[in-house]
């Protein structure tokens, strides 16, 4: 959690979805801070309320348990869903469906933005030797990298046709340190995952916007010059964990194409029955 | 159907999907003279199978069932679907699921190459005074748009990931004429419909493709540069029919988002239910 | 004159300035069959008004005159000012002074489109062994072309502000017939700068767009396919009088900048006093 | 002023035009530094001339005293001029017709160098959400925006055809402290724009060179990639005043054009009389 | 040979080198027509020379004798060289060193342009489905791409360097008739490879141009947008062989990298011994 | 020397060629701590090899030779062959020659990555007021840079083709400390140096990659943005010599060549004989 909130701003009710997964328990206590309200959701059973906070368990796919989980929001900060390489049938109801239903009950409750946790896997058959900004083409590497790309499209009609709100947080790897090689260039620290939602929640005008979830890692693929209007601003590197990391993993195989192309390990997944 | 054949290639066994909607019928005679069996599919009632052809009653939502359509195919050409704006349960299980259903068919059975029927809608909120390509990111007018933005994504996917090629026809408005003024800038004679797919399916190395289907309309909103590759050159133009159209709807509304955006009415269309 | 009118669309009213110099005098009769009534002024004598015609002699300087001359107005297809170099006071009359009393004045008569004679030597200084399009910088090769770049942006501010629509036409060289070697490029046949006019008056929404005025010429470095959503297609080129213009001007001073430059003698004039 | 003067490069004169102004005011003594002589000038009475000052009380629509005043100047630093949004007989006389007798002055005495306050209200019109660098075409919010994107072209001829070069400097808003939320993103402090006036001045080759007068304020929708050969480096930044700022103005209406586009409250200022 | 000349333009002396080859002895009876003496040369024996010829045999590796083969030159078409994959030692005999001796030559005896016969093996690692146009990389696709990629390079610096203008010709396939699918996109006919060195020799300004020497197939996978200048408009077509050579060759091998990418059977040569 | 190895990463054997000459002087001791051992190569005579070290006296002209010296090596940093402006003999063989020999060795012995030593005289015509990027077309400003250029093509086929990889390195002026105003902007400090080689060494995936090796130089004229994906991030920069430098050499000739293009005095020599 950041010593100093990030902004002064305080928004009367904030929606964290899918608040029990690995990002929404980290995000639960510093959303927290930036809201009077906290409305937490998850399809999985939640810590119980604490002072201020709100808990609603429920299934994304439920349209119109999501159209009532909206109501009186300000904001969304949506986590739900599922965040890994997954059957289609899994994929579709929580990814597909569920971000449907979730645009729709915005617009029905009048929610007016939205920060919508994408992900790297968007663009994950894009080579690691090519570096890629908001501009640069979808090339999903699975299932779940669809079904983000599929998300930020429907948010991008919500906003051209309805006038809701995105940001779209490409995140890269979101855990309390890097891993392996390929999160010395996408990994993004929970502090900066902070920073980065709260940017994303107070820019006075965001449209569409599309921004690369990462900390200040020196050897990134990604280039948010096209993002800077949101003003995410990193204050950790993946780069003070290189030696550890290069201790632990010298060789990659440069045939592997996890090795070859952005999404890691993901572009070798085939279709899971 | 075109005097002499577009090509002198043929293909064993072609499939057409959607072949009992307004271009599936106008494509079924067009494509029987290209490969040795024509096989065809829609979900409604098809005219009896003639000589050469193979007549399949099919819902794309089921899975089991687009894996039997594709055994023994060399191409498809994908027309199924949807093709208006619908409530998204329609939208979901014909251009969603049903796209996923064929590309993993396509992948099962070794299908090399398909034809998808994407739409303008997928750019629908571009403005008329705008001209894209193929490089511009998607901006769908509505749940139809989106499903199609979905496929061309899908394919991306799957030819990436899976080496299946496809090709991406934006489809304006192919009808027998052009009924509007919008349509001297979008519509696709059913000629040119015919050199469009056929060119899609005889180009020898497509990848990834989008192509902007329109006749050689002097008005037109679409740079088709990035697909020169193809060989698709129109014969027909939407031009000559400009007086007559322009004499029956010589007044646009210039506030009216109809008029003002490339996906025409379709970005009036609130959702569906 | 156009055998077959280039629209079967007709304006009540279209305000034609500059009618009295030489592409108003070329376009007074061609503009003549588009509308009801054809208004035309000048700051010189003009030809009396013939049926359906309205003559007003007018300095574009005169806020108030302008203001009158733009009452019931459809369209106005902008040729008045100045269109050689000239010493700066006259430029600024004419063309600085000028250009913001018809546009202050049709935001006032609620004037929605204006057809703006731009010229090529707003590109001036680019070389001529570049390719521009609608997207390149300006370069303007002296005080006219200056005053050209300013109408532009001028049109896009009441674009942007006031819904004023624009087409800026930047125009090559429109004589009866190309005069010398550059023209072969940037020559615009009187029947092509018909086309334009009633396409850039006839398209559906044009917001602010710009549009190099040239025939069909092999040789041009202009780049028009941003403007393609215009309709504008010439059917005349400088092609056909290739051979008589380089017998006549076989040789070409290579260190000439009007050689060079896409201005040609324009960017060898110093200001004039 | 800084501490350390940010060059060791010293002119023997330089001219400060609109040195009585806000801006003038405070660079004045900082400028001083740099040279054997700051020659002053401002339409309105200036601060009595101090060692190593001349000061010249003089209206910028004067083209003779304007040559006069740049005889035996080696470069400008050019402030003059108004710098809201006023009528347009104010923005002609001192923006338009004071440009062109500065640059017309500049090629008769032999300036090489410009450094020429340009405004962010040349691109006003772009929104909030977009970034904007130095090839994006200019869309200003109102008369005094035009008028500095015509000081801009007519900075380009004057490269093009006479060889004097200059720094268009895109100013944000150079005050002693961000006043708002939108100034968090356009600040530019008195020190950065020292650092930046003489980074203009000292860089070897400028050219025509367009660089956005900011500090280093993260949310920023400037980039200024392409002016990275000025050596401009800010050391300050808006983000210190960010709690304060969002403290005061907790909500911004977010259908309020001044919230939406660049230009702020410029964009909803109509025409002044 | 084309029944009117492409130009009324006569150069006193032409200088083609590579005479003796394929493309040098297609050539040398049509540039006959366009000056009053043309010098022959070629590492092999020539026909003898005819009225108005000359006639030298001479190594590309002699550098004196390439000076003084240029001697009262006024332009040179350059074929000289190998121009098929051969061992490293040819390769840089004659399209290295030749070329540097032949532009060594024109600095020295004043000869002020080449047309320089490049090739489209200079791109041959771009893939076929993608269009490429005349300021993408080069991706040669062996030793005799890479040597042109050279002389591209090479006339770049005497341009920019010497004032020696160029225009590279990225000839395709120039043949009677196309005789592969490849060449269905790749082909130049005899008249439009006239066409092109005519236009090329013509065009009163080319500094560097780089520009793709096919006919007008449907099929190319070249955008020559940014050589409009140069006024090359091709008149053939190798669309009218599609029936035929699709005939003769129906199947293409997908995974074959001569099918993959632009350079056909080029990509798989490895180096020579 | 770095206090900390810029990684923890360690080849077998890494190969550095011209370590005799002024920056593989420098490298030498540096790269030891990457490597079990370090072989050496030169022209010219080497210091004798020390503990984990070996050392080859070698003309790279020489193929046999640069074969053997490829046998068993890891990875090569390519610093051999001339660095200066020099006759065409000596670029010729040292670097056309040379570059080749190495590359082929280097398919030959299954080495799958080089630094290679390219320049920024690669880019020395673009002017200093533009900043170039790895998608700049090659402007060379001598022999010197052409023949890096030419390397980088070779470098491109060796990847596409075999599967070598390259990081092209367009060194600016790698030197104790800058010498010149020039160097204030090229200036690559000897640790940023060791942390960009090192960097090229360890980046997991490189294929063909183009990067600017500068210092952190506020005023350079690079944009190394899309190198990213390298991890190089320089520690070091010019600015702290700035005010030395312009003490020492306040003035330049903005009309000498040397001043206004990248290349500096390079674009000033003429060949050598």
């Amino acid at each position: 959690m950041l010593a100093q909130p990030a902004t002064a701003l305080r928004w009367p009710r904030l929606l964290l979805t899918g608040a029990a997964g690995g990002l929404g328990r980290e995000l639960r206590p510093r959303l927290r801070r930036y809201c009077d309200v906290l409305r937490l959701s998850d399809i999985a059973v939640l810590e119980p309320a604490g002072e201020g906070e709100e808990v609603v368990q429920l299934d994304l796919a439920d349209a119109d348990g999501v159209r009532s989980l909206l109501t009186g929001v300000d904001a969304v900060v949506h986590l739900g869903g599922v965040s890994t390489e997954q059957p289609w049938a899994a994929i579709l109801g929580a990814n597909i469906v569920g971000a449907y239903n979730l645009y729709e009950a915005a617009r029905r409750q009048g929610v007016r933005r939205i920060v919508f946790a994408s992900s790297n896997h968007v663009m994950g058959f894009w080579r690691q030797d090519e570096v890629v900004d908001a501009q640069s083409l979808p090339r999903p590497d699975g299932l779940y990298g669809l079904s983000k790309a599929f998300g930020e499209d429907l948010a991008r009609l919500y906003w051209d046709k309805h006038g809701i709100e995105t940001v779209a947080l490409r995140i890269g790897s979101s855990f309390p340190e890097p891993r392996d090689r390929r999160m010395l260039k996408t990994w993004l620290s929970y502090d900066d995952l902070e920073r980065l939602v709260v940017a994303s929640l107070s820019a006075p005008v965001v449209g569409w916007s599309v921004v690369y979830g990462i900390s200040d890692n020196s050897a990134a693929f990604y280039d948010n010059r096209l993002a800077r209007h949101l003003g995410y601003r990193p204050r950790d590197s993946a780069d003070v964990f290189r030696d550890r990391i290069e201790a632990r993993q010298p060789v990659l195989d440069p045939n592997d194409p996890a090795t070859i192309y952005q999404g890691g390990a993901f572009v070798r997944t085939g279709p899971i029955e």
